[in-house]
Order: C-alpha cells, then sequence, then structure tokens
C-alpha cells in the first residue's frame, strides 16, 4: 500500500483535537467528514467531550481500540507534537496536521515543524501540512471531504494540488459553479513532507487522475530531480498532463548582476525553464487553469494544428479565428468533398467555408450534420462550436447531438454556449458528458490551442545526444589559479582558454606590452584587427577610449597603442594596465548571447538569446536547467522569438544552429564540472552559416568561491 | 430633438410586420416591447391581422389616426422598402430595419438598401439597421425593449453598440447574470445610416451615459473624422469612456507587399492606430470588455500607478501584485504613519506592508479599518481588495463596509471576492452600488491598469505644434517627371531629394559612370564611402553584389567599381546598369525604420519601430493615421517596446528623438501633400545623439498613378 494511499483513502480517521464547538475549524473538518457520507470509520479525540456530533469520543488516539490508518491533526503546535508522537505510537500510516503556527510564523512553531517532520520521518509516516485546507477524495468508494470546505465536488478525472489554502476555498466553490469534477484535491500547505513531487507520483499511478492542476509558490525540491522526473510521467503513452499556476512572476529583473544573465535569471525565468522541460504547461491565470483542465480531461488531442470552426453566427466566428490563430492554430482548408455535402443541407445563404457559418435560425439538426461532416474531412484535426442565443436555437437538442458524436470521435470538440441563462441546459449536458464547454468563443480556441501544444510536446523530436569532448583538466586548472589567488574575474585571454576547453571557437589574440610588440602580434594574427586595453581597475573599456575597431595595418596598430595608453591613464591614473589585447576582427554572422548564471536554489542555468543591445530591450532569451541535453537545447533555441532570424530571412543562408545546440549542452557540462563560475556572458557570439560554426566575440566569466 | 431620440425615446412606435404567430420577429418583438413596460403608445401594422396581443392593428402605418415617431420593420426587403415609404409619408423621425436579406447578401437586396438610404436622407430620417437585434433603452421614462431578447437589462451608465446582433443575445444573457447595467443598446447591422460615430456623439451628450461598449467587425467611416471626433469625446473635463473589440484581428502579416511597411500595414495595425489615436481601449476578449466596462462605469480613476492590496490569503495577493505589476502599476509603500495605524487592530501574524494580509480569520470590521486606513495614505492611488470565502469571513458584512467607505472616496476601489455560491450575496451588495467586483483577482488588477490608462489619455501631456517648412513644389517635380514618364520606383538619388525636402539630412552621393569617375567622387566626399550598383534591372543589390561597405581610398574605390561592374554582368548580363552609386558611409546611430503605406480604406499611414532584421522579426512598430501632429508623434515614438533603447541604455547619451519625432510629421505631409506615394521605407534611419540629428542611410520610395 502506498503511504499516501492512508492520506486519500484511508479505512480509518481519527480527528485529534475534534470540537464540539461549531465554527472551529476542528469541529467544521470532523462534520465535514460526517456530512460527506465518508465511508470508513471516523473517531473523534478529545479528552473534554463525550462525543462530538454524536460520535463517541475518545481522550486520546491510543485508546481508539481499533488501528488508524490517518491522524488528522487540529491543535496548536505543541499539542500537534504530542498528538504526532501518540499517533505513531499508534501505527497511524500517514498525518494531516491542518493548524497554522509552524514554520510560517518562525520560532518555535518552527522547530517543532521539524521535530515532526524528523519524527515522522523516522517512523516511516507520510506528513502532509502543517498550515494546509486538508484533503478531499470525491470518489464514491472513499467519499472523504476532510477539509475547511463544506463543499464536496462531484468525482472527476482532475486532481488539484494547492499550496494557498485560501485559494482551495475559492477553487472549489469555482468547480461547483462550473460542475467541474475532481479525482484528489489537496492542500500541502507548509510542506513539512509531503510536496507536489510526491503528489505527482502519486497521481501519475492513479488510475482515476488524468490532469493534475497545481497552484504553485515555490518548488522546494531539487529542480533536476523534479523536472527529470516529471518529464516523464507528462510523456510516453499513458501520460499525465500537467497544468500549473505559479504566482510570484513579478521578479523578473529585480536582481542586480554584473553580466546579463545574471541579470535576468530571474526566478521567474527558472521556473519558466522547469515548467517547459517538464511538459508542464503554465497558465497566466486561474480562470485558464480551469479552461485548460477541461479540455485536458476530454482526453483527445488534435493531430495537427488544422481546425474546423462551426458558428450560428458570423461575429463570433472571427473571433474564435482571431484567437484560434493566435494560438498557433489554423483553419482547416475543407475538401471539395466537405463542401459538396454541406451544401446539400445548409441553406444557400450559409457559409461553407471555414469558418461555417449555418446561419441565426439554425437548429440542432444542421449543427449535427455539419459536425458529422467536417469532423469526417481529413484535413480537419479538431472542431470548435458556437452556439449564440437566437430565435430558433436549440441549446439542448444541439448539446445532444454534439454529445453523440463526440463519444464516437477520436478528435477534440469544444464548444462555446456564449450566455448563461438561455443556454445553461445545454451547457450543464455538455459538461456531464465531458465534453469542453465555455462561455466565450475566445476561451474555447485558447483552451484547443493548449491541447495542441500538449499534443506537441507528447510527439517531440527526440534526437541522439551529442558526442562531445573536453579538456576538462585545463579549463580546470586555469580556474583554481584564479581561485587559489583570490580573484575573482578572468581576464578574455583565460576566458578564451577555458571556452576552448569546451569547443568553442574563438579569435587569435595576444596580449601587447608595448607598441612595438603591438604591431608584431597584428602582422602574425593578421587584419583587421581590435585593440582592448587590459586592467583589472578599468571594468568599462568604452568608457576609457580603451577599444579601437578595424585597424588594418602595423603602423596603425602602433600608434592605436600609444593612443589607448594615454587614454586609460587620463581616464584613471592609477589603474594598473597588463597591456593592451590585440585581436583579430570577428567574421560577421547573427549575433547571440550565451551565458550562465548560479541560482541559490536551481544551481546552474544556461541562457542563450539574441545578443547586441535588443537582449537589454526585448529581453528574447530563455533558460535552462539540468538535465540538458541535445533536445532541450534544440526546444530552446527553437523556443525564443527571434527564431526566424536564424532559418535565414530574405533569402539570407540559414544560421549554423546546431553548433549553438552544442555549445548549450557544453556551458551545462561547463558549469557542472566547474561549479565555482557563478557568472558567464559571451555577447556577442557570432553565429556563421550552417556548416561554418560560431565565434566568440566577448567573454565575461566571475568565479564565486563558495 | 436630435433624429436619435426618435430611436431610443420614442413616444409612439409603429411595429411594421408584427405578427401572431409566436416564434416569429414580428412577433417577438411586438411582445418584447410590450412586455417591457414600454412608457409610450405601440401600434401593431399588419394588412391581415385585426390586433396583435390584444392590440389593435392598423393594415397600414398610413391608417394610424396618431402622430409616429419610430418606425420598426420586420418584413422581407421589398414590402419592407414600401413600408419606408410609408413611413416617410406618415412623417416618423426614426426608422429601424430588423429583418435581413438586404447588403450582405448582394444583389437585390442591396440595390433596395441603397434605394432606403437614399429616401431616408432626402426626407432627413435616420434609419438603424437593416439585419439588426434592434434596440433597448432600459430608463425607467422610456422602458424600450425592441430587441429580439425576451431579456431587459437593468438600467445603467454603460451603453452598447454592436456590429452583430448574434452577440447582443449572448451578451445581454451574460449582464443578466453579472447584474451588469445598461443605459443604451443597440445592434447596428448593415449601418446603412446610422453608425458607430453618429451614436458615440449621440452617446457622448446623453448625461446617462459614461462608458461606451463596442463591438466593431469595421469601421465604415473616414478614419480622419472618426478619430479627430472621438479623440475630443474622450478628452477634456466630461469624457466618456470608449471600449471597443474589434475582430479580425489575425490578417496582419498576410499582405504582399514591397516594402516593409507595406507588409506590416495589415488592417489590424491600422486598427490599434485608429483606437490609439482616439482613446478608445482596445480590449482581446468580451470578457475583457465587461471586466473594464464595470471599472470605468464607477467614475473614479487612479491618480498615480501606485497602489495597495488588501487581501485575506496570501497567494491570491501575490497573484494580484504579479498582474498589477504586469498591468503598468505598482504597490505604493506605506507611510510610517499608514503602519503604525494598521498594527493597532491587526493581529501580529499580520503583514502590514502592501500587500496587505489581514489573515485568514479576518471578519468585516479588520477589512474595513484596513481599508480606511490604506485609503488615507496619500502614496495610495487605488486600492484593490481580495476576500476569500474562509471560516470567518463575512462576505456580505464587508461588502457593506466597502460600500460605505467608497462612496466617499474619490479614490477607486476594486475588488476580488473569489468563488461563486459563498460570496455571492456580497458580490450582488457590491454591484448594486457599483463597486467593481471580480471572481479572481487577475481581473481586477488588470482592470485597474485600465483605469489607470485611462487616467493617463486624460491628462496626457500636449506640445505646441512643430514650426516646419517643406520645398512641395521641388518634390512635387521629381514625382510628376517620374508619373509623366510611367515609372513608378524612385532611384536612391531623387528618393534622397525627396527627403531633403521634407527636412531629412540626407548623406553626400553622386552616381559614377566609370572607374576614374567613382575615384574622383570619392575623393570629393570624404572617406570611408560605400558603393552601390544603380539599375532597374537589379533589385537585390546585395545579392547581385553590388555593395561594396567601407572603401578608404580612391584606389580601392577604383578597382571596386570595375568588380561591382563584373559581378553586376555576371549576374545578369541584360540588365541596364545606370552606374555606381557612392555615397558617404553613415555615421552609426541607433537604427530606425519610418515609413509610409496606403491603404485603400484608411489612406495614407505613417510607420516608425526600430530597423535593421529586427523590424521583420519583433515587429516592433507602430503606425499612425491623419491627423498627424506632433504630439501624436510623440506618442508613437514612446508606444513601441523598443523605446527605452533612445533614452541611453548602459550610460549611452540619449538619441535625438524629438528629431525623429518631426520626420513622422514631415512623412505624413509628404504623404499628403503627394498622394501619389504608394510606398515609402527609409531603412536604416541612423538616429544620433540628442541634438545630432538623424542620417538616412536607405530609401525606398514606391508610386500609384491612381
Amino acid at each position: 500500500m502506498d503511504k499516501l494511499d492512508a492520506i486519500f483513502s484511508p479505512e480509518t480517521i481519527a480527528v485529534i483535537g475534534a470540537s464540539t464547538t461549531k465554527g472551529k475549524v476542528g469541529h467544521d473538518i470532523f462534520a465535514n467528514i460526517l456530512s460527506g457520507g465518508y465511508k470508513g470509520t471516523l473517531y473523534p479525540v478529545n479528552p473534554k467531550a463525550k462525543s462530538v456530533l454524536s460520535v463517541k469520543c475518545y481522550t486520546s488516539i491510543s485508546n481508539i481500540p481499533d488501528p488508524i490508518d490517518l491522524g488528522m491533526i487540529i491543535l496548536p503546535p505543541k499539542a500537534a507534537l504530542q498528538a504526532v508522537k501518540d499517533c505513531i505510537a499508534k501505527g497511524v500510516k500517514g498525518i494531516v496536521i491542518v493548524s497554522a503556527g509552524f514554520k510560517e510564523v518562525g520560532g518555535d512553531g518552527a522547530r517543532i515543524e521539524l521535530e515532526i517532520k524528523a519524527l515522522c520521518a523516522n517512523a516511516g509516516v507520510r506528513v502532509v501540512g502543517p498550515n494546509c485546507l486538508g484533503v478531499i477524495n470525491p470518489s464514491k468508494n472513499v467519499s472523504l471531504n476532510a477539509s475547511f470546505s463544506a463543499r464536496m465536488p462531484t468525482p472527476g478525472n482532475v486532481s488539484f494540488i494547492s499550496q494557498s489554502g485560501a485559494l482551495c476555498t475559492a477553487v472549489l466553490d469555482y468547480a461547483a459553479d462550473k460542475g467541474f469534477g475532481f479525482s484528489k484535491f489537496i492542500s500541502i500547505g507548509n510542506k513539512a513532507d509531503v510536496d507536489e513531487l510526491d503528489l505527482l507520483r502519486y497521481y501519475h499511478n492513479d488510475p482515476d487522475t488524468d490532469v493534475v492542476m497545481i497552484y504553485m509558490e515555490e518548488l522546494s525540491r531539487d529542480a533536476k530531480e523534479f523536472i527529470s522526473e516529471v518529464m516523464d510521467m507528462t510523456s510516453g503513452t499513458n501520460p499525465t498532463h500537467v497544468i500549473a499556476i505559479k504566482s510570484g512572476s513579478s521578479d523578473a529583473g529585480a536582481r542586480a548582476a554584473a553580466s546579463h544573465t545574471g541579470a535576468l535569471a530571474g526566478s521567474d525565468a527558472l521556473y519558466n525553464a522547469i515548467f517547459t522541460m517538464s511538459g508542464i504547461l503554465r497558465c497566466k491565470s486561474v480562470n485558464e487553469l480551469f479552461d485548460y483542465a477541461q479540455a485536458f480531461a476530454a482526453n483527445k488531442y488534435p493531430a495537427s494544428d488544422k481546425i474546423a470552426i462551426i458558428t450560428n453566427a458570423g461575429g463570433p466566428g472571427i473571433i474564435a479565428t482571431d484567437m484560434s490563430e493566435q494560438s498557433g492554430l489554423k483553419l482547416a482548408k475543407f475538401s471539395d468533398n466537405t463542401i459538396k455535402e454541406l451544401k446539400k443541407y445548409l441553406p444557400s445563404t450559409a457559409n461553407f467555408h471555414n469558418p461555417v457559418d449555418v446561419i441565426g435560425d439554425a437548429a440542432s439538426d444542421r449543427y449535427e450534420k455539419t459536425l458529422a461532416t467536417v469532423l469526417s474531412d481529413q484535413e480537419v484535426a479538431a472542431v470548435l462550436i458556437i452556439l449564440t442565443p437566437q430565435s430558433m436555437t436549440d441549446a439542448i437538442g444541439t448539446a445532444k447531438a454534439i454529445v453523440h458524436i463526440a463519444k464516437n470521435s477520436r478528435k477534440p470538440i469544444v464548444c462555446s454556449f456564449m450566455g448563461v441563462v438561455d443556454v445553461s441546459e445545454g451547457v450543464k449536458l455538455l459538461q456531464k458528458h465531458k465534453v469542453p464547454v465555455y462561455q466565450f468563443p475566445e476561451s474555447a480556441a485558447r483552451s484547443l490551442g493548449a491541447l495542441r501544444q500538449g499534443m506537441k510536446w507528447l510527439f517531440r523530436k527526440i534526437l541522439p545526444q551529442f558526442d562531445l569532448e573536453y579538456d576538462t583538466a585545463k579549463a580546470g586548472k586555469i580556474i583554481d589559479g584564479y581561485i587559489k589567488e583570490g580573484r575573482l574575474v578572468l581576464g578574455e585571454l583565460d576566458g578564451n582558454e577555458i571556452l576552448k576547453c569546451y569547443g568553442f571557437k574563438t579569435l587569435p589574440m595576444a596580449l601587447a606590452e608595448s607598441s612595438k610588440d603591438a604591431g608584431n602580434i597584428a602582422d602574425k594574427i593578421g587584419y583587421p584587427v581590435v585593440m582592448k586595453i587590459v586592467s583589472p581597475d578599468i571594468l568599462h573599456k568604452t568608457d576609457a577610449g580603451g577599444v579601437i575597431v578595424g585597424l588594418e595595418n602595423s603602423k596603425d596598430v602602433e600608434q592605436a597603442f600609444v593612443a589607448i595608453m594615454e587614454k586609460a591613464k587620463a581616464y584613471n591614473s592609477d589603474a594598473h594596465i597588463e597591456g593592451i589585447l590585440i585581436q583579430k576582427l570577428a567574421p560577421k554572422g547573427k549575433e547571440v548571447i550565451l551565458g550562465l548564471s548560479k541560482d541559490p536554489v536551481f544551481g546552474h542555468a544556461v541562457m542563450f538569446g539574441l545578443g547586441g543591445i535588443f537582449v537589454e530591450v526585448y529581453k528574447d532569451v530563455a533558460f535552462r536547467l539540468s538535465p540538458m541535453g541535445r533536445n532541450v537545447a534544440r526546444r530552446m533555441v527553437r523556443s525564443i522569438k527571434g527564431y526566424p532570424i536564424f532559418k535565414g530571412l530574405r533569402g539570407e543562408k540559414p544560421s549554423d544552429i546546431e553548433t549553438v545546440e552544442k555549445h548549450i549542452v557544453s556551458l551545462k557540462a561547463m558549469a557542472d564540472n566547474h561549479p565555482m563560475i557563478k557568472e558567464l556572458d559571451i555577447n556577442p557570439l557570432f553565429v556563421h552559416e550552417e556548416g561554418n560554426g560560431t565565434t566568440v566575440a566577448d567573454i565575461i566569466i566571475r568565479l564565486d568561491n563558495e
């Protein structure tokens, strides 16, 4: 028996802290379990009461004559700790602590939470909470409503995980209004023990759960473990669809960092990486969470991006078309046969092309025939049906026809029955038969787009890994040298050496210490060259007049050496100047930024995006964490808005994107091998035409010694 | 008496085509007027009936013994035409034609519609429709429901204009569910006569209308007239707030055009220009339309972007914070005094800083005191209140307290009472007292952001116009020369001449016809230079090897001349080559694109955005139509996402944006003066540091001879 079975499907429950006073949590939860029709046996525990709601009460869990699966504790921290000890002694398999006053308030509460966690881990007992709303399992065999909320949802195939107890009540209320069913529903509070990943594992193995909704405030787990496991759960032949809303998205850009990568690696960017890599669909609002869950709960997915729209009104049909295209879908072009068929029974004023307008006076028969016809068109992968209440409209009849056809169709059908009162009976019928239905066509189109995105994830391309080799020893030696000397900023020469160890192509360069020297070096590496001042005291080289680009001969180079030195001294007379770097001018290419940042919680992240000044304004970058690999890198590159630039605009040749993908994999390997790398910016990396690789034009590496 | 008064507030109505058969439109509309409690007198007209719903029926409108204000016609086209003639003869002031079968089906229907339009224009009678849902005026003095829909909305201060009849029914249904009130409600169908602008004028003068919602499919008016008038209506001390949803947004980018400007000037981009210039807030969905209308209907606006959030649950508070920041708002920093005050009555576990968490067990008193305290903080311009149903929550009590405080506050207060059933009584109370209330905090935050946007429009900066002079005659002469010769693509030399006439700074350049010539020209204009092939047969100069950049001396220039000529001949041996243009290399600056396009409906539009390859990928451009001026140009420049680039990133100096604003104004003047300009792209225009102007680096002008 999975330990979490004791939480979701216990045969016996002791409610420790059950109260006789209405309005108290200890009373309400007990009452909700009782009135929810729980199929197991329920025991109140309260030393001061003889019975609670007519049920015989025990002074302690140890006095209960029968074995107990689940202990629900509604007691202040110190008493809760004692109750936990009693539960363990009694041999319970699971504990839910509803009460607050633990980690979230700090001090004694936090200490007690840690103690409870250790005790239970030791005893092999799973704990949910503290500071949570409870657990609900509407399944007919269990019928458990161990929560604050008096409202028991109907059974369904969607399970819910919430880190906010308050949101749960509102969600249950909203779900009741929508006739939305749940398989399992849990509030995880402080996550002392049971967290999202435990529950995702459990839900993935639960035959009654097809879709999981998560409200997350923060992930308390190792991201790599989470991503690796969840990626598997959301993939394959028996996937669990996970839809999440994560609050706290506004911190991006609030970080102070020396590199672009560091500045952009806000926690929200990293959560995007976690969700994308795991195959979790991220929503922007609670409304979207419900909309998408409803669509996924029907378990049908569009095999292509081509859809058909059927409507009885032009305007909403156009609205749906717009939103479909914005959601990555296209309107299918019907076959001649489909159009011939439609012309048989639709009036001549109808529109036989997509979106099909069955005209305002359509009753249910026209909808039924049209739906059957367009569904059987091979081009059509999904159908969106819009019904507006007009004089001849038959909402129930149409809903019945849709339900009937949907039953035998593998292609997804989503509906928008517009309005509220006039169409409500039709809406209820669709909901009952798990045909997704929305108030507005925008929501229906967006949800169909989400289904398509889910399908694309399931059928994503998976290529064999790259075979890459690195000179880890050499790179490590350079870094160790800096660490030993207590220096944390790598010079450009050393930065380039490290990049070379990881397969990057850098430019020929050398440090000149005199004017003569500069001319000789330039002659050796070839023209044109770039010259850059090298000084630990001059960080903004351009501001100091320390950069000259495009020098063509040794005479100019020698003169430039003198000029740069003079300007640098004028800029900062105390600066220690190591010399001037002579570097070959980079062959042109598309400007890209590649970077590494180190997050205190999630570790190293790789960043990729368009470089130059645009990185600051458009912030068109993507982050990825471990586990890194070719396929992650491939999707990462394709995820930015600017990706078409690399495919070749205006007849240009495509860029060497595969080399960039290798670099992304290599950078992550570099971070894993040399964890003291704190920030790294390659900006720009010039990406040349396909087959011609890339060139590093500038590199910053910062270390930390933690 | 305004002619539209006869439509919205007639004293007498004749329903021509009133029917005794239930389910027929002619019956249902008559029945709806009757059962809606219309305060005037209603006359059915039907030659075959003695009475309709017990009301004495007339064979023709001419037989009605009393004067008639409004004729409602529900008859097929030919009979409708006769009815219109009868109405005019009778002396009606307004006509509503509900029936379909006119312009939208073409042929006879379209012809009859034109005839009706002409007859009525001649007689000075206003016509609504045909092909519309009808008119509703819920005001207690009128109580007119002349529509398909049996549902009469409650009175309110929001008026509605819909181009889709079907949407109206759904909207009325949705509004009824939300307790949303309307002042006037009209479906305009084919807009044979009365259109959006007529109605906006009427609503602007209507003391019962503060907010107008529009569902628009297309604007059938001259855009300049529309923008000029609506801009005034949405401005000043007695503004009407207009919120619109426009369908058909997915056509952008679908156009084939020779210039970037032409390719990007899809009708959706132009509608964005029309809405922005008019001060109309554009929504993405019907949900948003209602959300924003509810917010604006309360007639209170945040004086700054600083808001306070009050919540009884952490998670939803974070969600609201996120969405507020995404909607352009910021959380206010409370004064010490505010925090001291909050500490007096909130429990110690509460969060006294913004967002204020009054904790799950808050009853109404804590909400009341907290709201009063934060409202009186000078930093706070608006308050967002979140209530989640928890055990101690008192939704009605809290709603009462909010209503009480809101009554005396100029600062906007918006609420999110989460859930449905548990909070419904509280929600109803708030709705009754016009306190905006939403199901989810995201919607509340977004609506508050919309209010702030409205406030910013009202208080927008208005600067005196630029004083610019043009050499219109010279530019006209060049263009006329091309037109006369039947040439429609201007060479770069002539293009630059025209730009100079309109105040642009171009580069020194001349056409070289021989290698020697090229060297001399380059010596004269100074180095470095760019060389470009000039041939009407070679459009893609770079592909033909026809461009060489950065030549430094006459020897190189002479060699390059030979090389370019050879490559050009190899590329296209039949090409007529006029010579090679020698142009000074442009001094660097920020790359901008400026353009003109000509839309068949809306005329010339100016485009501004970031240039180079990014215009194609990010499409970060804005369009503006007439009336153009300094303030339009100023807001246009600031409207693109990339605008911060011009303010100076990484310690750079700001760019000369005022010169760009002048160019925008000048380009529009150029289009007005020379309407044969079909497309124009200046790409790139280099924008230099403030005070240093701009330089045109490349120009394409295409003409048409229409």
